[in-house]
């Protein structure tokens, strides 16, 4: 079967979530986790639509909590694919946030997290190519095979001396260490 | 003030759950966004043992999902502060696996969260340092540091250069690249 | 002050949802409360964004449910205000279904909420006007004159020979009875 | 098989609810989606009752949100079948608030939601005719039959002229147009 | 202050629940521990109502489970005041179970829990006396005494032999040991 | 089969919960209905780790509330089985009360429930016995008997006569009765 090609936009998953009582910390702020549930949700739609398959949580790759977020806020989190390997997608998930009365809208949060589409029996199965448009979504889908060799490299499946996109960080384009 | 010490043991944190039906995907598999959910609390709870204060998410290292967890299977979550920085706290959550009729017990996931101590205005605060006791404490103690450097590298905000534990991975002792 | 205008677009929200086993009944179907309250939150959302206040529900019109909606299903929905009187603004809530193996989308609900908007200690405050764009949100800017006179000839506040709009459905331009 | 008939009182369902932190609104007042799950649940119930058949919503007719519900209030809903059609029920939903430290029980909605029962694969079946008794059922009963000529006037699927019952609104009994 | 008399029938609630899949163990069954719960909240309202004041839990006293309820089942509670302590009120709540295929009604549990009225800082305040009047409710308020000597000895609060209603238990009239 | 022993110890069940909005009533303080859930949730998994097998409820003894628990306080519940009778399990549950800024951690309940273990139809399965180690353990094993018999003859099903252990509370070793 030849693999079809498909892009960001046909899988985007938009999710709008109002933070309740019970989202909240003794600070009144969200937690982390349910943020994490929320783009849990937002990455899955995204993958499933991407792969017409069921998706499962791979990995979650470095999320940062830059900005705390109010009770009654309203959250909006946009999932689009920005790779394909094989059977997994790499996801990322950008969160921005609107304050409930100047409804200021900024970006707070960027996530990635991986997925692997599966079939009846929760067996790998390959998905399309993901077919990057915007500078964005080229960019993004550059960056996913570095991310994904520094994964590898650290769960000890690739030597750091074959992870040539990672290694590009520390040595300039003539092979000398960067000073 | 001087900054006193504490061990891991001390503010070690155990959840222990059912996965009910709403917390599974259509494969009967529980889904990553709630493990997630759980591990942020089992970690917020170690990390404000000990600090005694309120403790927020500030980011999430590398959770990988290794085996499909199960309808009424018994999740239990060990969170241990594994290393301190001044008001942020890493924090290693390991995650067993009970099937509910063989109550076999399998390892079955690592995550490592970083969480700021924080006042009642939501200033960051300092907080003890992590005395690590056993040989893994004192190996994640080490690693810590490695996974701080790599998470400011990508953060732009320190030089790849100066990450002098994470340059281990590509250059032996003597500075010459590995290869 | 003068009033100004604002469009359905720029107040627009999206909301996904997965149906959950919680969310089911014993066919394996959405329950009609589920929906109608993610339908709240929805409008809620838009009502809030087009009047940048607090807004509370004041009436539910005619919701029809043509269609189960199974467990796992991905379920999108998308609020936009059609039009607003002083206080008060009709909200239009378009529900569309993905099954989730063969990614169909399929229009499967419309529903027509009314929010008001209050100030901090609830009583209701003006929002700007509702200034419709496209072909769909000019016919139910319209539609809402009808449906608002209605609503009032029913709450006995408004007499039926007033109702304008809504005796064009009994009687033709001439004032007739239509046979 | 003879049409069996039953009464309202056969079938009514009393919920009990109070309103908890995570169903309130910034004003602290229950949000109306989570009043709306609530009538749908005490409405299926009676619907079960009356039909002793799985039920599901069909449509949510004009329901008005009078007045705020308050944190901590107890709030009472009765549904009662009005009237039956073949396989659907019309279910009136009344609902009392009492204050928590008053005690004092005040009506404050009133919502109209229809059924439809279902067989094992979800055909429509048949239900009991309702009789019903107190004076407030009778008139409840005489206005379900004008409702569901407007409901199928709306939907396109009755030609207003057709519509007896609700053009009492509007003609006198001579036919003649109400001035 | 003079203590007022309040009947059970003024103060009884009555709640009405769905079982859905998040309330069942693996083998289908409401868990226990939804259940008390529920009659939890069923009691805290007849309390509440009662003494028109805040209540508190103050003991659990003994439950038995003696059918499995199943999934979609519904299960009403009634929960009455059965008699008053100063401030503390001992509350019965019967549980009766429907099948939602059959409609058959059957009593499958009773339940017996004690709550405490408390002022706004939580300090326990009196509440008005219960006036039994069926016959079953002048049985529970009879027994009432005799759990709370059974009660009080266990907590070591009162000694066995100033017990006068529990000794009846085992000493017959003339106060001999029954054989 | 040879009933095998298993130790307290081996099956005892570490829950950890923070108290949240929806958990508190308006006082802010944990609702005994939730703690009863978590109780259940707590004793369940220690029986079914004791037995190997599916556990359902099968009563409640005396639970009692001391000690309001506040809004984000953290709630540690240990369940250990006390004694195994055939098929049923009598767990113990000791909670304890962590406040989240003080860090200060007190014991605040203990509940005794039951538990049967059953087969995969529903039907009780005998569970192997409980040997106890320490003190505490060997102290409430004891205890375990005398509480059947109060149970047993509470519903009817042992003469207080046959109540061996029970009579103890009133009977010195001779026989008279105690003064």
């Amino acid at each position: 079967m030849v693999r079809k090609k498909a892009t960001a936009a046909e899988s985007a998953a938009v999710l709008t979530e109002i933070v309740l009582p019970n989202d909240t910390n003794t600070l009144g702020n969200l937690m982390g986790g349910r943020l994490l549930h929320w783009m849990d949700i937002a990455a899955a739609i995204a993958a499933q639509r991407h792969s017409k398959r069921v998706c499962v949580t791979a990995s979650v790759n470095n999320v940062s909590f830059n900005q705390p977020i109010k009770l009654a806020d309203i959250v909006t989190l946009e999932a689009k694919v920005s790779r394909s390997f094989n059977s997994s997608m790499e996801v990322y998930i950008d969160v921005w946030l609107e304050n409930h009365t100047s409804s200021e809208k900024i970006k707070c949060n960027e996530a990635i997290y991986t997925f692997v589409a599966v079939d009846q029996i929760g067996n790998p199965i390959n998905v399309p190519e993901l077919q990057p448009e915007t500078e964005l979504e080229i960019q993004r889908y550059g960056g996913a095979l570095r991310r994904r060799q520094l994964s590898l490299i650290l769960a000890g499946k690739m030597r750091p001396e074959d992870a040539t996109e990672l290694k590009k960080l520390f040595f300039d384009e003539k092979g000398e260490e960067k000073k």
